[in-house]
């Protein structure tokens, strides 16, 4: 099976009478899932709101929140409109409809960067809102169930959308555009991704600037709590709890629904012809019916230890019920042999396989269930305060920073390898459903990818409510109008969001996987149409793309090597913007200490708007060098190095994405459990040397888990749909009769050019937090500094 | 030329009778490297031994040093005879002489074994002798220089030997050989590197894990000063810096050296038939004369800033000969055309590719030579103390060590990410150099590799220099016995140590991608000739490889997933044994500190001996886990998953371990001389804040750079040279007549069972310095503990 080749049957296909049923089914079901958002919003904002005190910090939360959102999506205007004029003159394989199919492609890639903008904007706005009143619903009497009640259905409503949304888009590009859709919902995904990736790293810049510098100045330095309102960089820390975790991960949630979707379309079509592009939509119909299971079924019983019990419950029986249904659907939807397919387009080899479709659509659907479960349990044991990992850092906390920070990398490096083998174990599973037919593994690895996301809106509905109970518990602290009964329900559920949140970031790395293997069947299908195009023989095609593949060939080995590096620098560079940005922070709050002394006393209060306007700008800032990054090196490895090395860069920015991911993400849960294990009383508890040790350790973890890690996914999917869109050009360009290799390394050598000036320029401004001594107090004013309170 | 493939030509090449004149003379110039190594020794060993003190002092590290190179020896030895076995029970290609030659390869490999081992001990074993010596003439007249010659002509006995058993080892195995050198030099890399893969671990973890204990418990919780004769620790921080910089070290450049040059002879009959065995010969004979010249060289001017001068000149000026005496060479002994060679065994693609083997030749070895000065100025970028890097991670030093360990690690990530792209175009440019012929271009590769270690030997004695100087400041520190000039230029030329360290594990790095990538060539080689004796057609075989070796089929993308995690789980266990060993030894100098309170005022000595023995037993304990990690995953991933998923393993692991070991040795690096920065008055100077956040960034960094990063260069070739080995069995196991899927299948279970097992013993010993509370003072006696003193 190894030397086979998935064939093309782009062009073409249309739909049959029964087939345009199922995806208006699709389209209905998607609508249903907005409905039900909207059903959600009217009862989570008909909850009570507090006080006016906790109004008027919500209000200013919003208000931060709202005016970073506002200036991102000028920034990315920018992008956008770059991006469709480029996308239009990008070449497209040939087809009856080539203008048609471009203005299409353009089309959607707004449509998918809108998509992810909206539930990224809305998913935030509504927290915002949903914030205050679950800090409200504490205080009451069942004040446990309703906060936590109002917390999930927030999240709920990011669900609905996501699946919805998602859905919604994808269904309808296929219902216009057909056997053209392939390219079209490239187009859609590549907009989706591109969005999310900046959302991620926008926000994950600018929640660690304000949270790294608050907690610098307020707690190193000025021995005052988190979230005390005479920090001025409080209300910016709330702020950047909501576009970082909120908007960010909505948005980047969506892009995985949406790519993974895209993947399995695509290579379904290029598997089955017209049959390959229903499948996929009728799991993820499924899977919206099962979202909306999840989130009815999520309550919490008196019997429930804490949240994460009924949040768990809830997962597993979606998981459940899921494969269940797939299950019962593919029985009856589909024919015992592939022979009793309508043969429309279906691919030779999987003829000859002799697998049992019903078997492989069920196979692959629970391996992907299955993974999604392996993780959830996976991050839980490196991250959970319970267990080994995590108690030894926390032990380590005795020998002081260094331990902690070594014990808490080796913990974050091992997590990692065990999820990519789980992961890669997914991936081999699915694999192995092909048999005999290459198309057929592909086909079977993206559709694992849809299993894993029927569980999606339960995912979503998790994560959105770590956010909001963190959110909760700084607003009842800030105001400080929540009893002690009700501030002890918000660090309970505080909690059971750092372990979901950590569980999302795991299960979103791990559709980058199975969506990046997909699409790289979908990169081969490419190829091949493009050299056919080029005018190479249709018996040489198959040799020729082999040929360009071989990963023993030196310069895919060296495109494999710059793959793998993107992903270092990747990290390397939102790593160092946090720090630049924390420092920009933590300037400012100490010279709002030392101009007015009054903060300390309580006599005056903060300019907390200045502090959210400096990480707004800086995040703003330091988000181009990252993004244009993203999109500028695939395009100089392809028209640079040519089409095989291309491939390799995605394989092995994909293998060492994964680990890193895998990697940041788990070392800074286990870091900030760690901390609150401390804080809980162990090794001396809050105040104490071990303390501070793993202070000092979650710091380090901010960066990690918040910024770079999971910035990572949306930057692999991005990377790989860059690859599959300009691959047609790549091809033309450096072979047969279009071939034009002046272009080509004009190309390369420009987008080289604006990474290395984006990177210098970056660093155009150096790390400041050091050029200004700590001042010993708040009133330490020296002479030469005007006190304007 | 993505398409071809380089041709077999294994078995029956005789050498000419000109030829057999090359290798003698080869093996001639490789005795007499041996020669002034010994005359060498006499030199160093004549110079003057101090006070009587110090030279108890020095007989101590000796004694500690010995020790612990003795039992690993042991440890080893079972190591080596499995191997032996498992060596011989594995199938080699189908020849006339295939006991002899499977005897040659065993054979071998116990040669490769014993010369790494030898060069690590011997190179240790004088400087254990010379750091005395080094100490006693900075305390005379005229000591900057006589120190200096010292240091730097011990360094010049390990690059003598280096080159001389290296190039004699391969000299050799061609002169008995011929036609099936190639399976029998396998065996001799593969023992250099496996002995020194398990030197540099054990190495490295036995000096980090006295450095940070004694840093622990002596700068940290004492307060006492480094190499305090008071910390029980210092003489195993000592004999750490013998055992792994030294003897690990030597280990793991004599391995660079012998794996490059058995790539090149590999990849050269492949090219060539038995000129390809001469010409890489003869380049490594020219290394032998430039080694020479280079040491001789090497004099401290009275106008020389610092020692670094000198060695940077001495550098540049062998690396300028190297290049202009092979130009010549290449002139003269090569023809214009590769059809005016002897066509015996010449590969088919290459006489149509229309190169000049003259450019080719001159072309290769020049890109190696400024690969190797590149990778110096980018390592001397990202490290010095003078430069931007350092600098910002002192400024973050203001608050706190966060942000240091932040500002570090993304200077690391980002180093990493340039050596990559630098190492990444030499392998690119020497790639071009074939034109059209994949095999030409393949050999080129290996070329280069050659090329950049015609300087090894002047970059030994660069490396070998570092621990030297910095044991020769402990005992003078440690005997008070030298006065304080002295101290000032010991003090000097440890900086310069620093410095040179980092350099060298850069250029390893590089040897160890060039060296893998040639070895590809020779992997797809095996796999041809295993697929034609497992009875595919000929016309088949190009095919199938290309088919296997696809990048895109999501077997292969597991198998990189997975080679890409193995580098991960390798620094994660690398990391955490020190800091499991480092507790043990936290613990014992504490114990010392408790159990005899004379110690703090002089009255009592420490029990030194009890500190190496407990570093010794754990550094042995602790080398097995990643050892097995590295031998058995390729074994689990070629049996399991097949010859391609194996390949794809390997490009994994070559791409994330290239970039992990840069990241992990200069972050290690900067930190290093961040801290060195601080010490010297900036930002507050010794005792500071800021010098406390730097000491933490440099303990973090310890085994980074000494430990888990070195130790990926013969990581990846051991698993390289696995991979090579075991590919004839892969093949003939799962295709043809002789496959048998259940043995497959056993054995990689088999594998995978044992690395689990050893992950989890390895665990059975929780990281143990949290379970002791520090003692707040030296006197402090609980009431249940005997007071022994």
């Amino acid at each position: 099976m190894s030397g086979t080749l998935i064939t093309s049957a782009a062009g073409g296909v249309s739909l049959s009478g029964s087939n345009v049923t199922f995806v208006i089914i699709a389209l209905v079901f998607a609508l249903i899932a907005l409905g039900f958002a909207a059903m959600f919003v009217q009862s989570v904002l008909k909850a009570g709101r507090g006080t006016e005190n906790m109004q008027e910090i919500a209000g200013a939360v919003q208000e931060g929140a709202s005016a970073y959102l506002f200036r991102q999506f000028k920034t990315l205007g920018i992008f956008v409109v770059v991006a469709v004029v480029l996308l239009f003159l990008l070449p497209v394989h040939e087809t009856d409809n080539e203008t048609w199919v471009k203005i299409g492609r353009s089309l959607f890639f707004v449509v998918g960067a809108v998509f992810s903008a909206f539930i990224g904007g809305a998913g935030m706005a509504l927290a915002t809102r949903a914030n205050l009143r679950v800090a409200a619903a504490a205080g009451e009497s069942g004040g446990r169930e309703k906060a936590m009640g109002i917390a999930f259905r927030t999240g709920g409503v990011v669900g609905f959308l996501t699946v919805g949304l998602g859905l919604f888009g994808g269904a309808l590009v296929v219902l216009i555009f057909k056997g053209d859709a392939p390219t079209v919902l490239e187009g859609f995904g590549f907009g989706a991704a591109l969005l999310a990736m900046f959302m991620r790293v926008g926000g994950g810049i600018f929640t660690k600037a304000a949270d790294v510098g608050a907690d610098l100045v307020g707690k190193v330095e000025q021995g005052i709590p988190e979230d005390d309102p005479r920090n001025a960089a409080t209300i910016a820390d709330n702020v950047g709890d909501n576009v970082g975790d909120c908007a960010g991960m909505a948005a980047d949630l969506f892009e995985s629904y949406a790519v993974t979707l895209v993947a399995a379309l695509i290579l379904g079509q290029a598997a089955f012809g017209q049959d390959g592009l229903i499948f996929p939509l009728i799991v993820s119909t499924i899977g919206v019916v099962i979202a909306i299971i999840g989130v009815f079924i999520t309550r919490l019983r008196p019997s429930d230890k804490n949240g994460l019990t009924a949040i768990n419950r809830a997962f597993y029986i979606s998981a459940l019920i899921s494969a269940v249904v797939v299950a019962v659907v593919s029985f009856v939807y589909l024919p015992s042999t592939f022979a009793g397919f309508n043969d429309d387009g279906i691919a030779a080899d999987i003829l000859d396989s002799g697998q049992d479709p019903r078997w492989v659509a069920v196979g692959a659907v629970v391996i992907g269930i299955v993974l999604a479960a392996a993780i959830q349990a996976l991050t839980g044991y490196f991250t959970e305060t319970n267990r080994r990992p995590v108690q030894d850092i926390g032990k380590s906390s005795q020998t002081g920073p260094a331990t902690v920070v070594l014990a808490g990398i080796s913990v974050g490096l091992e997590s990692a390898v065990y999820s990519a083998l789980v992961i890669g174990a997914g991936v081999f599973g699915a694999y192995l459903l092909g048999g005999t037919s290459l198309t057929l593994s592909l086909f079977a690895v993206a559709l694992a990818g849809t299993g894993l996301l029927t569980t999606v809106g339960v995912i979503v509905a998790m994560d959105t409510f770590g956010p909001i109970s963190d959110n909760a518990q700084g607003i009842a602290e800030m105001s400080g109008d929540v009893d002690e009964k009700g501030a002890q329900i918000l660090t309970e559920l505080d909690a059971v969001g750092n372990t979901t949140k950590a569980i999302t970031k795991g299960i979103a790395i791990a559709t980058a996987v199975l969506a990046a293997t997909a699409l790289f069947g979908s990169y081969t299908n490419t190829l091949a149409t493009s050299l056919a195009e080029a005018g190479i023989s249709p018996e040489a095609v198959g040799a020729e793309i082999l040929g360009l593949l071989n990963i023993s060939n030196p310069r895919n080995l060296v495109g494999l090597l710059v793959g793998a590096a993107v992903v270092f620098l990747f990290s390397g560079l939102a790593i160092n913007a946090v720090s630049r940005s924390a420092g920009a922070v933590v300037m400012e709050v100490r010279r709002q200490f030392r101009e007015f002394p009054g903060i300390m006393d309580r006599t005056q209060r903060p300019e907390y708007g200045r502090v959210v306007d400096i990480c707004t700008r800086d995040a703003q800032r330091e988000l181009v060098t990252p993004g244009l990054l993203a999109i500028l090196a695939p395009i100089a490895v392809g028209f640079g190095l040519g089409a095989g090395a291309l491939a390799s860069y995605l394989a092995g920015a994909i293998g060492t994405g994964t680990l890193m991911a895998v990697f940041l993400s788990n070392s800074g849960g286990a870091w900030d459990n760690a901390k609150k294990l401390v804080e809980d009383g162990a090794f001396g508890g809050k105040g104490s040397d071990a303390h501070a040790a793993t202070v000092i350790g979650d710091t380090v973890g901010d960066p990690f888990k918040d910024t770079a890690g999971p910035a990572i996914n949306p930057l692999i999917k991005v990377m790989n749909l860059v690859s599959l869109l300009i691959a047609p050009a790549v091809v033309a360009w450096s072979i047969g009769t279009d071939a034009n290799t002046p272009l080509r390394v004009t190309i390369a050598l420009v987008a080289v050019a604006i990474v290395v000036a984006a990177v210098v320029w970056s660093k155009r401004k150096p790390i400041s937090m050091g050029d200004d001594t700590p001042s010993a107090s708040a009133g330490d004013n020296t002479p030469n500094e005007r006190v304007s309170a």
